[in-house]
């Protein structure tokens, strides 16, 4: 899809949700794996003057429970495969909010009976040239994420239009990604905004290749034919890409830059992206600080130390 | 000079500019071409709470003079090149700014008579470990310009730590400036503090080479020498490169970006700079815009045109 066609569908999406009602400081959830409509969530929602909630998929219907009734929660705009867990949560939950269905071409699984209204039906009634709302304050929030509960409840953190924008032009410095940089959807959009990616890339007129589910052949595919530049994502991920049969893995004729955060990647996978063509930046952050806070920078005088 | 001897001259500046009694809000004015001095400038006299006051030395005294009053200026660091100028300027000002004079190496022009202060005297007088102050507010002033008074006297542009923040880290993503860019002063650092790209090669931890005069013969051979990625300047920048004698100019092993400013450039040039191994992009700002607020970017499908 071209820019033009993006904004479109964005400005769709808020204008169906306004005639809706939802407006300034109104949640709008997203259970959604990393597809076009959870960028069209990215935007179209907070055009709306809304605030995005991002549910993580892995949780369970009680935890979601929970978030959607903290929330307050107006609208779950949900994907097919994820319509059961959804019914049981809004079963638990005590808001009612309206429930949306995006039914993603890539998923096989069975359908769900359900009431919900069609994702593209509801985009349908928004209008393309909608004018939509820029927010009053920089402050003003654009999405609630929720920390994964590990001490109690989960807590909301609520990020701002500011600090968004902020992390947003940050990563692109930090991960030099120059104009038409080519992104792979690997870091899930329901962690703190997938780091602040998805307007990252609109910053630098990249190309967003989404990427429904994180195994290791359509990984290696994208990374070959859609000429990807970067991707970001846990050790797990690249261990995913490392350990694949040699048959589903690609020669690339480009380095790749990869950023990983959580723990420190072990020295073996370290030195086997190497070998497959990647330059791995670890990095540390919170969801309280959008994405990124902290970047193992390379130093230029490490390119001539032994590998291990 | 690394980044680690830039920051501790910087902070020397800021510590002896603080101990003659600058503080928030305080003029310090430069009359410099595109030196390592100028450069400390842009660090040294923000860190000291002053505000960067960068005199065009183009300007003829008088000019000078009605800038040097309206700024209050306290201080004034002249490349011994315009001393001259300067003495003429401020037996026409009324304030009586301490003069500190930067005598560059690369400088070979005559000596005028001065009691000026040396400036690596007055540096030597600064702490490097100065504890330097940050703005209070982010839209505290960092520097003023002064538009060149086409219709009356010269007007000063005030600018904020903000703004500069901004396009500092604008100009990265509008050039596609990857860590590690190298960066050729052919702007002058007195145009709106160079369009912000003084603070922007610290976010992307570029190296600057500094130019003391748009000549042909440097510009070739810090391009072909240095490694240099990114150039701006006027459409004469680019006649001046071009139509250099060709013993002057050199053969480029990579495409280097340059973005000019002012008139679009003629067809001809245009067409010799691409042969030339450049690619130009053209810009329009302002001084109130702290450099470029509209960019002329590059439509995939132009280049299937052809080249007039």
């Amino acid at each position: 899809r071209s820019y033009a066609e993006f904004y479109g569908r964005a400005r769709q999406l808020a204008s169906a949700l306004a005639r809706h009602g939802i407006g300034r400081g109104d949640t709008v959830s997203a259970v959604l794996p990393n597809t076009p409509a959870m960028l069209e969530c990215h935007y179209g929602v907070p055009m709306s003057g809304g605030v995005l909630h991002s549910v993580n998929t892995r949780l369970d219907a009680s935890v979601i429970a929970f978030q959607l009734d903290h929330a307050m929660s107006k609208v779950v705009i949900v994907d097919r495969e994820f319509m059961p867990l959804i019914q049981e949560a809004l079963a638990l939950a005590t808001v009612s909010p309206m429930v949306i269905q995006y039914d993603d071409a890539e998923y096989a699984g069975p359908a769900t009976e359900t009431d919900a209204k069609d994702y593209e039906a509801f985009l349908a009634l928004g209008d393309p040239a909608f004018d939509w709302l820029m927010p009053l304050d920089e402050w003003d929030a654009i999405s609630i994420n929720y920390t994964s509960g590990t001490t109690g409840d989960p807590k909301g953190v609520v990020s701002h239009h500011r600090g968004a924008y902020l992390l947003a032009q940050g990563n692109a410095l930090t991960t030099s990604m120059a104009k038409h940089a080519v992104y792979l959807w690997t870091l899930p959009m329901f962690h703190c905004n997938g780091w602040c990616f998805p307007w990252t890339l609109s910053a630098i007129v990249g190309t967003h290749v989404c990427l429904r589910q994180v195994r290791a052949e359509p990984i290696w595919t994208a990374l070959a034919e859609e000429g990807v530049t970067h991707l970001c994502g846990a050790p797990i991920v690249m261990s995913l890409m490392i350990s694949a049969p040699e048959s589903e893995k690609r020669k690339l004729d480009h380095t790749v830059q990869f950023f990983t955060a959580a723990a420190p990647p072990p020295e073996k996978l370290l030195a086997d992206m190497k070998l497959a063509g990647f330059d791995v930046t670890h990095l540390y952050g919170l969801t309280e600080t959008y994405g990124p806070a902290v970047v193992n920078d390379w130093h230029q005088d490490w390119s001539d130390l032994p590998p291990a």
